[in-house]
């Protein structure tokens, strides 16, 4: 992705030119010059987070910052791609007219599950539901714009990386710690992608190789312990024996399921019953993290997700256990801490990758 | 390491010239120009191999090949560093005469533990005893010719690599299974050396995180299993219940110790407590190889050491559970192989991450 100009792994550059009315985008004007403005040169890059739950779509200023303006949406996967990309389109165009003037280069979409770059193509999502869909160019379709596909958690930890918690490391992995658990790796800042575009699975490395079953098939995924389901099924499976933790009387609540935000919130509250699920948590992904540190020697660790509203709870076990673990020669030279962009981290990312494709670096 | 004239992390390049008396070589010619025959020309890199119990020192072909000559003698690293220094010149001098004319431009040294590249320090190594040992210099001081220093499992990876089962990878990860288990990875033709030289632990990543101890003081390394004294370990341990293995008579002979050699001699005799020792290995093994598949998404993994004997009953077992384990759109894209080079790799890699220093590429 080094390339100074669109190529192969940029939709839109063929029908996406001289099409400023198909786009409907007010900033894009109708110079045939990919979004740029009449002064002649664009101010913006797209970039869209599409998450199970969420979708999000903003605006980031070419020369690198805070989003402009950011919308989000419920993603409804299953109206299908087509109902998304259109979504984004109209999103996008609702943005624009909030900033006002200034043209959009283009858009860098992140979506989970493998993608295909160089295709354009979204492989797998289980949490959207989809399978094979073209996702680049019925973006580059619905707003006429060239458009880069990203793997999400690619995103996240380029858009740290770019502008967060690990700004300008020369070697950063970033964890999202959500319904699974994502991982990126930014070496010499680019993305890793690996040979076929499937590394940084960091979910899944497995830290107890006869532990518990994970939704990949394998055993003892960190992902299986320390993602939002994982810590809710822990929590709840150690129930029988924490009477007197406020959860025990949610989780006997019909109709009410605990979460992983519920425990950070009885912890917050002072159960201590859900402070020793964070502080396990904790102890379990420090597993996992002096794995990486002992392995990549990385300058820096970025944990995201909504899980890291815990706090000292999980983050001090964490480096405790990770002391322990990682050599120190390693561990002295990396930094292990949350993010600092929750919530847009992948929307910049996703504007990053766009940029770093076209402009040849971000 | 990719400048085209020694640097900072090359010694000898300040009182190694024009000082071919002091070296003794008999290949290098008093032209003070670092080991160019008289045809104006090197063409020889030295390998030196350190390891616990053999020395190696071969002479590689500048263009590449198999070494036009190896010697090997016994470490006896405890008679301390300019000791080796010495011999190591000794040895070089005696592989020069043998194959006749023809200058060496310089030396590669690999060498166990953790070492300081640019200082051209040994850090720590608790196979040799040695700790913050000058290594690059005394090998420089007693050849008068450059050296580059590197670590020890991560010549056995580049070596591989250059010349053996990984030819030109773009991804490549190395484990060398022995007294402990070696990593070494290679990405882009390059070492990864990580933010402090300390990547590539391999053999630190722990895959049972209550587990068995491990030197290191983390618990569930890979290492502590599947090393050679951890099979050995292993397989003493359930001893109790395999009263009809031939390692049962072994371990009761006063002096002598089940080796992980011994196990897969009774393996390869058809011994089932053997067999199946060796393909718990490879099951335990293949955790780790396969959150490498996970994480590094490579194009081969490289499987060295002397454990690599035991073949199908190692091999078989480890392939079956990586599949069970890594994702497919990760596992299809990667060879997980027998090293090609065995006894040769880390000669052969250490003069490779000489000549990449030097000539800015092998």
């Amino acid at each position: 992705m080094t390339s100074s100009q669109p190529d192969a792994g940029t939709g839109g550059g063929g029908h996406g030119h001289g099409d400023g009315e198909r786009s409907g985008c007010p900033g894009r004007e109708k110079t045939g010059d990919r979004g740029r403005d009449r002064a002649g040169a664009p101010r913006w890059i797209a970039g869209v987070d599409i998450g199970g739950t969420n979708l999000r779509v903003g605006l980031v200023p070419l020369e690198g910052g805070p989003p402009g303006v950011i919308r989000r949406e419920r993603t409804r996967a299953g109206q299908g791609p087509a109902h998304v990309a259109a979504k984004v389109a109209d999103m996008l165009r609702s943005a624009v007219g909030e900033v006002g003037r200034g043209g959009v280069a283009g858009i860098g979409v992140g979506c989970p599950g493998p993608v295909d770059r160089g295709a354009g193509m979204v492989l797998e999502t289980p949490n959207l539901g989809w399978r094979h869909v073209p996702l680049r160019d019925l973006v580059a379709d619905a707003t006429g714009l060239p458009v880069t596909l990203e793997n999400d958690a690619n995103c996240a930890a380029y858009g740290e990386w770019w502008q967060g918690a690990g700004r300008g490391a020369e070697r950063l992995i970033g964890l999202t710690l959500g319904t699974g658990i994502g991982g990126g790796i930014v070496l010499g800042g680019e993305i890793y992608h690996g040979a076929s575009d499937a590394a940084g699975e960091v979910g899944h490395m497995s830290v107890d190789f006869d532990g518990r079953l994970c939704a990949c098939g394998s055993r003892g995924c960190v992902e299986a312990y320390a993602s939002g389901p994982g810590i809710a099924a822990r929590a709840v499976e150690g129930l029988a024996d924490a009477a007197d933790s406020s959860l025990a009387g949610i989780a006997r609540t019909d109709g009410v399921r605990v979460t992983a935000r519920m425990v950070c919130e009885a912890a917050a509250g002072g159960d201590g019953y859900a402070r020793r699920v964070l502080a396990e948590t904790g102890r379990i992904l420090a597993v996992a993290v002096a794995n990486l540190v002992n392995l990549f020697n990385p300058d820096v660790i970025v944990v995201a997700g909504g899980v890291t509203a815990a706090g000292d709870h999980l983050f001090r076990p964490l480096r405790d256990e990770v002391r322990r673990r990682a050599f120190p020669s390693a561990l002295g030279a990396c930094r292990v801490v949350p993010a600092e962009l929750p919530g847009t981290a992948g929307v910049i990312g996703a504007a990053g990758v766009f940029k770093g494709a076209v402009y040849g670096g971000v």
